[in-house]
């Protein structure tokens, strides 16, 4: 039971979005920005960016729907996906990909735990200001959504066929205030 | 030195949001929302809370910056900002926001953290469900920015003088789009 009074037919973040439309907005637009550009990073790399993160912070709601996501921008890969989450190094990404996922892995740990070193071999492999940027904010961003979604226990369906259903509506639409209507999967 | 090229005369998170423009438009107004509000916590009580947690995330620039927010707030008390930082159960502030310290205390280790007692004696302190909500989600809110400035290194001034004018200037007006404007202090 989560620790707040929410729509208990809203499950994860959907059920604290809709408890505080005010907040839920600007975090709305921030989710948008960085999971749904191709500038630079995929979106698939993005969101395994994002399903890392949300991994380590043993969050089972985000990494469940954010890795499901992932698998649709990957033609439904899930095997990718289950390696980037407990295994990147031995996933079959490219260098770049992997030098990222070890910048956002420090990120999760704490901001301090960046290393110069991480950074310039992240450079090295091709990745730019831009592509470290998104990296540490995007793993920054989820270490707050899955404490917001954890900190206050919001449901999370145990079901793991839910997720994918909804995993298909925000690869094609976007992440947006349809976050939080009732008449979706979800 | 920052991990990527930003403008160094911005210190902070500042110089990432001059860099990241589009991004700095919905934590500015997340940040607005946040703490600019007087609906249930105080002002002070919410600058307070994101004190704490930068505090506990080591991030000097956050936990430096926003405990003279509160200070303002505070009609110039850093004593009790002194006190939050490092030990808020010998603070002189009331029982109700010790209970909430300790929920953000907890959501800074990571969501699972937060127990259903801590919530039920925050509720028997007085706390609301939205008290409960925006607390997790400031906590939440600065392990995201707390991680965005450290995990780019993003320049940080050892001048303590240099806090206090920048902290009034946001005391009076807010977090906005004046965050990376380069007339400003801090």
């Amino acid at each position: 039971m989560a620790h707040i009074e929410v729509d208990k037919n809203l499950p994860g973040i959907r059920s604290l979005l809709a408890f505080s439309p005010a907040t839920a907005e600007p975090m709305g637009i921030l989710c948008n920005l960085l999971l749904r550009s191709s500038d630079g990073l995929s979106m698939a790399d993005r969101e395994l960016i994002a399903t890392h993160v949300s991994y380590l912070n043993d969050c089972f709601y985000c990494h469940q729907s954010h890795g499901e996501i992932a698998a649709c921008y990957l033609g439904g890969d899930r095997e990718i996906v289950d390696k980037v989450k407990a295994d990147y190094l031995s996933a079959p990404v490219p260098e770049k990909l992997k030098a990222l996922l070890s910048i956002a892995a420090s990120v999760q740990k704490g901001g301090k735990h960046v290393r110069a070193d991480q950074v310039d071999y992240a450079k090295a492999t091709g990745a730019t200001d831009q592509d470290i940027h998104d990296t540490v904010l995007i793993a920054a961003a989820f270490c707050m959504f899955n404490r917001y979604v954890d900190g206050l226990a919001a449901y999370t369906p145990a079901d793991l066929s839910t997720y994918p259903a909804r995993a298909k509506q925000i690869a094609a639409n976007g992440y947006g205030n349809h976050v939080f209507s009732e008449n979706q999967p979800v």
